[in-house]
C-alpha cells in the first residue's frame, strides 16, 4: 500500500485530529473561496441586466449593491447564529431538520447537494474557459484540462483538510491583496478628484440614459446580483472541521469572509459609478469582465493588472474546492440521519470523508463530460439552490427564536427569510425556461431518493432488530455443493474444505456441448474414481448439468436453488475454489466466474444458502 | 433480468448458432466498412502529399493508384490463402504464431489490437467532426456525441453479429450505390468527351506544374495512399463468424470487398486526372474533401450530391464498427493462447464475445475523452499497425509455401511481403516525430503485457497441476471468527452458522474510541451474557480490539492472521454477516465493509483462512 501512502500521505490517528483542524487563516481558503469568488461575478451579473438602461443602470448599481450587502449581512448573521445553535455542522439542513420537520429538511439537503455539485463543474470550467480564451491553442484540450484539475483537486482533498487549506492559501490571499489594493487606490483617486477620477487604462464607458427603469428590471438585477451571496453557507456546514472552540472559530472565519466580501461588493459598485464603467455583453466580441474593467480603470494596464487577472482566474478555478470542503461534510450529516448510504459517514486514512469526496468528483466528472467542459450555461442555475437553503435556514431560525422568545432576533431573521425567499422566487421565475426547471427536477428526484433510503434503512433495522440472542442446536447436517470445471489443486482444496464442514458433498460439473475448450464430465468422474478417500468418508456424488447456452453461472445457481428446495430444513453450502496470488491485478486473470457466481447466488438465494470461498494461493510462501 | 433482455435481446442457444452466422451480403457491412471507408481517405491522403507539385501530382496519382491497387490485390490474395490455411480465424496473428514463432506473433497481435482500437476512436470522431462542421451549433457537444455513438455501437454489437450486420447494411450499400454511380457517370462523360469532360459543379482546379518531382515525395505519397489498404485484415480475423463453408464464405466476402475497393480507387484516380481536380489542404479555410470534389465535378451540386455526402459521413462513422467485429475475435484467439485473461474467450448471451466488446468500448472512450473527441491527429498513425500485420502475415505465408514447396505462390507472397514491409518502413520514418513513436511504445508495452500474462498462466497451471485426488481425514477442528459491530438478526445468523461448522467460536468487536456512532464492546458482552445457549454448546469468546485509526477492516485482518499463526494446523473461518434484499441497488446501502474485508483477507490471507458469507435476507419471502 505504499503507493497510497505516497499519493495520499500516511494515515492520521484520531488522537492527532486536533492538529488537523482549521483556524481562521486556514479556514478562509478552505471554506471561503466560493463566497469570495462570487465578488467576481455578482456585481457583473447585476450590471449586465442593467445594460439596456445605460448610465441609469450604472448609477442604480450602488444602491442595489447596498441592498445586496445588507442581505449578505442579514444572511451571515443568521448563519452565525446557526453555527452557535448547531455546532455539529450541517448548516441549513440541520436547522431545517431540527426546526421545520423532516420533509422540509429534505428540500434543504437536496438544494445544498445540487449546489455544491454545480459549483465544482462551473468553477473548474470557468477557470479553464478563461485560460483557454487566453491560450487558444489549448482549446481542443478543454475537457482534458477540466478533468485534470478535477483529479488534482480530488487528490489534494483526499490528503486532508489542513493540506488543502495550505495549497489554497496563496491564490486566496493574492486575490484579496489585489482586490483591496484596487478598491483603496480607486477610492483615494475618487476622493482626491471630488468623485470624478481620471482613468489610467481603457474600459467601456457607460452610454447615456436610454430605456425605461422598471421595477421588474431592478428586481431582476437584484436577483442576479444576489449570486454574490453563494458560498456563504459553506462554513456552517463544516463546523466540525474547525479548531476548538469550534463554533467560535467558525463564526470568526465566517465574519472575516463576509466583511471582506461586503467591502469588495460596495467598493466595486462605488468605483463603477465613479468611473462610469459599463458592463459588456458576455459572449459578444469585445467582452471584458467587470473586475478587469475596474482594475484597468484604476491601475492601468501594467504589471499589476496582469497579476490581478491571474489571481482572479486562480481564485475562480479554486472556488470549486469549497464544494470539496462542504459536500462530504453534508453527506456525512445526511448519512448519520439515514438519508444517504452509511459509507458516507466513514472517515478515511487522512481523517476526511473519502467516499463523499470521491462521489463528488465522479458526479462532477460526468457533468463535465456531458457538457464537454463548457458548463457556462449552468452558472445562473446554481444560485437557486443556495437561496432555497438561505430561506429555509432563516425560517428555521425564526422558529428557534420563537421558542427562545427572542423577539428582536426573530424580527431580523423574519426579514431575512422574506428577502431571501423573494429573491429565490424571482430567480426561479426569471430563469425557469433557461434551465431552472432542471434544478427543480433534480432537487425533487434527490428528495425522493433520500426519502426512499431512509424508509429502506428503517425497514431493515426493524426487521433485523434483536432483543435476545437465542442459539439453536444444530439439527440436520449441511449439504455442500462444489462446482468443479476441471481438477486442479484449487478445486481439490475446495473439496477438502467441504468435507471439513459436512459428510454430504456433491461435485457439480457444467457441460457445455459445442465448446471445445471445456473439460468433459467423464474426465471429472474418472479422476474421482481413482481418488484416495480415507475410511469413514463417502466419495462425493458427481452431478453433471448440461448447458445449451454458454452460461456456466446460471445452471449452477439453478441447481443450488433446486437442491435447497429438495432438502428442507438443511443448509446448502456452495464451496467455490478461488485462485489467489500476490498482486491484486492477478485477480483479473482468474476467478471471473467466481465473482459472478457469488453475486448471482446472493441475489437469488435465501438464508439457508451460504457461499464459501476457499482461497488457493499459487505462490509457495502463501501456502502456509 | 428483463431489462437486459430488452436491451440486448433474448439469449441465443449454441444450437441456433448457424442461423446467426454471416453470409456474403451481411458479411460486407460487418467486416468491410473499414476497408471500403478507406476509399474516402486513401486517395486524398496521397494527393495531399502531392499538392506542392500541382498538376504534375494530379497526373502522378493514377499510376500511383495502380501501384496501390496492385498491392491491395497482392495483400488480399495473401489473406485469401490465410483464410483457407487458418479457418479458425486470427489473421496475421494466427499465421505468425504458426509460422514465425511466439515472439513475432506477439508483435502481430499488439499491432492489430492497437489498430482496431485507434480505428474506433478515429472513425467515430471523423464522423462527428464532419457532422459538427456541417452544424456548428453542435460543436460544444462533440465529445458527448462521440460517446453516445460509441454507446450505441456497443449496444448494437452486444445484440449479436447478425443484427449488427443488418443495422449497417443501409449506410454501406447507399455509399456503394452513390460511389459507383459517380464513377460510372464520370467515366461515360470522360469517354464521350474524348478524355476532357465538362464539370457540372465547382471544385478547385489543379495549379500548373510547380516544384520538383522527387522519389522521396512519390514514396511518401505512395505510403500515404496505402492507408486505403487498412481494414483488409478484418475478414481473416473473424472467419468463425461466417456461415459454413466458412472459409469459402469469408473468401468470397473478402474478394467482393477488395474488388469494389480497387474499382473505387482506380475510378477516383482516373476522374481526378480527367477533371484536373486538386486536393485542398485539410485544416485550411476552403477545405473540401476529395470525394466531395469528385462528386461535385461529375454530378453537380444537386440532390444527389447531398445524398452522397451524407452516405460518406454515415459510412465513416460506422467504419468504427469493423473493430467491434474484429477486436473481440482477436481477443478470443489471444485468450485461448493464454496471452490475455481467459474471460475474453467466454461468449455471452447473444453468442458474441461480450468482454472483448466492452473492453474495446472502454478503451475507446478513454481515448476519446483524453483527446476531447478530436482524434484527427491519430489518423496517420493507425495505418502503421495494419502494415506491420500485412508484412508479418505475408512473411508467414512465405514460410508456409516454403514447406508446401509451392514456388509460384511463394514468389507472390515474397513480393507482397517486401512491398508492405517497405511501405511500413516509409510510414514509420515519415511519421515518427508526428506520433508514430507512440505506436511503437504502445505496441512494445502490449507485447510485454501479453508475455507476462502467458508466463503467469503457465506458472499457475504448473503449480496447480493435480494428477491424483487425495482426500485427508479431518484432524483439528476449525476456529470460527465472527466480526460483530452490533447485535442484530444478521450477526445472530452468522453466529449460528459458525456453530454449525465448529464448536470453537470467537466474536470479534472493533472499538473505535472517539466515534460516537459506534456500539461499545460492553453492549456486545451484555447481550451475550443473557443469551440462551443450548446444552453442549460453549458460549463464544468475545475479543475486543481497539482501533486508534478509524479503520475497522485492518484490525480484523490483523486479528485473523494472528489467530491463524497461534493455531498451527487449524483452519480459521471468518464468518461475515451480509445483509441482502431484493434489488441489487440495495447492495450499495449495506455491506460496504463486508466487501472490503473479503478483499483484504483474500490478499493477505493464506490457504488455511476461509471467508464465509452468511446472507441475511431482510425481506420475508426470502427468509425461507
Amino acid at each position: 500500500m505504499s503507493f497510497w501512502d505516497k499519493l495520499l500521505g500516511r494515515p492520521i490517528a484520531t488522537s492527532e485530529e486536533a492538529s488537523e483542524r482549521l483556524g481562521v487563516l486556514t479556514g478562509i481558503p478552505s471554506f471561503g473561496l466560493d463566497a469570495l469568488g462570487s465578488a467576481a461575478y455578482g456585481p457583473e451579473a447585476a450590471l449586465t441586466i442593467l445594460i439596456p438602461i445605460g448610465l441609469a443602470g450604472v448609477e442604480r448599481l450602488f444602491p442595489l449593491s447596498i441592498a445586496i450587502a445588507a442581505l449578505l449581512v442579514l444572511v451571515s448573521l443568521s448563519y452565525r447564529q446557526v453555527i452557535e445553535a448547531f455546532p455539529d455542522g450541517g448548516g441549513a439542513y440541520t436547522v431545517a431538520s431540527h426546526m421545520l420537520g423532516r420533509r422540509i429538511s429534505l428540500l434543504a439537503a437536496a438544494a445544498l447537494a445540487l449546489d455544491y455539485l454545480l459549483n465544482v463543474s462551473v468553477g473548474i470550467s470557468t477557470g479553464v474557459g478563461a485560460l483557454v480564451s487566453a491560450v487558444p491553442q489549448l482549446q481542443p484540450y478543454t475537457l482534458a484540462l477540466c478533468l485534470s484539475i478535477l483529479l488534482l483537486l480530488t487528490v489534494v482533498n483526499l490528503r486532508g483538510a489542513r493540506e488543502t487549506g495550505f495549497v489554497l492559501t496563496l491564490p486566496t490571499y493574492l486575490f484579496l491583496f489585489c482586490m483591496f489594493t484596487v478598491v483603496i487606490v480607486g477610492l483615494v483617486h475618487a476622493v482626491a478628484n471630488g468623485g470624478h477620477p481620471v482613468a489610467n487604462g481603457p474600459y467601456r464607458h457607460a452610454a447615456p440614459y436610454t430605456g425605461a427603469v422598471t421595477v421588474w428590471l431592478l428586481l431582476r438585477a437584484f436577483a442576479s446580483g444576489c449570486t454574490a451571496l453563494t458560498g456563504v453557507e459553506a462554513v456552517s456546514n463544516g463546523v466540525t472541521a474547525f479548531r476548538e472552540p469550534r463554533a467560535r472559530t467558525a463564526q470568526r472565519t465566517l465574519m472575516c469572509i463576509v466583511s471582506m466580501l461586503a467591502v469588495l461588493l460596495l467598493g466595486a459598485a462605488y468605483l463603477v459609478r465613479a468611473y462610469g464603467i459599463a458592463a459588456t455583453d458576455p459572449g459578444r466580441p469585445g467582452y471584458q469582465s467587470l473586475l478587469s474593467s475596474i482594475t484597468s480603470a484604476v491601475m492601468g494596464r501594467g504589471f499589476f493588472y496582469g497579476v490581478t487577472i491571474i489571481s482572479i482566474l486562480a481564485l475562480l478555478s479554486c472556488s470549486a474546492n469549497t464544494s470539496f470542503a462542504g459536500f462530504p461534510q453534508l453527506c456525512r450529516t445526511l448519512s448519520e440521519d439515514d438519508l444517504l448510504p452509511r459509507f458516507f459517514g466513514a472517515r478515511g486514512r487522512r481523517l476526511v470523508y473519502t467516499d463523499g469526496i470521491v462521489t463528488l468528483s465522479v458526479l462532477a466528472a460526468i457533468l463535465l463530460i456531458v457538457f464537454g467542459g463548457v458548463t457556462d450555461r449552468l452558472i445562473p442555475l446554481f444560485a437557486i439552490g443556495a437561496f432555497i437553503a438561505f430561506t429555509l435556514s432563516q425560517a428555521g431560525m425564526v422558529r428557534f427564536w420563537q421558542k427562545e422568545r427572542a423577539r428582536w432576533k426573530l424580527t431580523l431573521n423574519l426579514i431575512g427569510c422574506i428577502a431571501t425567499g423573494m429573491t429565490a422566487c424571482v430567480m426561479l421565475v426569471a430563469k425557469f425556461i433557461e434551465g431552472a426547471w432542471m434544478s427543480v427536477l433534480i432537487i425533487g428526484a434527490l428528495m425522493m431518493l433520500m426519502h426512499a433510503i431512509r424508509k429502506h434503512y428503517a425497514k431493515v433495522a426493524k426487521s433485523a432488530e434483536l432483543d435476545h440472542i437465542v442459539l439453536q442446536p444444530n439439527s440436520l447436517p449441511m449439504l455442500a455443493v462444489v462446482p468443479v470445471s476441471h481438477w486442479d489443486r484449487a478445486s481439490m482444496a475446495a473439496l477438502q474444505f467441504a468435507y471439513s464442514i459436512t459428510k454430504d458433498v456433491e461435485v457439480l460439473h457444467i457441460d457445455c456441448p459445442g465448446e471445445d475448450t471445456e473439460v468433459g464430465s467423464d474426465e471429472i468422474e474418472t479422476m474421482l474414481h481413482h481418488a484416495e478417500i480415507p475410511p469413514g468418508m463417502v466419495a462425493p456424488k458427481v452431478v453433471t448439468v448440461c448447458s445449451p447456452y454458454r452460461f456456466v453461472i446460471e445452471p449452477i445457481v439453478e441447481y443450488v436453488l433446486k437442491a435447497e428446495r429438495e432438502n428442507p430444513g438443511r443448509r446448502v453450502a456452495v464451496v467455490v475454489p478461488e485462485l489467489v496470488s500476490h498482486g491484486w491485478y492477478h485477480y483479473l486473470l482468474h476467478n471471473y466466474r467466481t465473482t459472478a457466481l457469488k453475486a448471482r447466488l446472493l441475489l437469488e438465494g435465501n438464508r439457508r444458502i451460504v457461499v464459501i470461498n476457499t482461497p488457493w494461493y499459487f505462490s509457495e510462501s502463501k501456502a502456509a
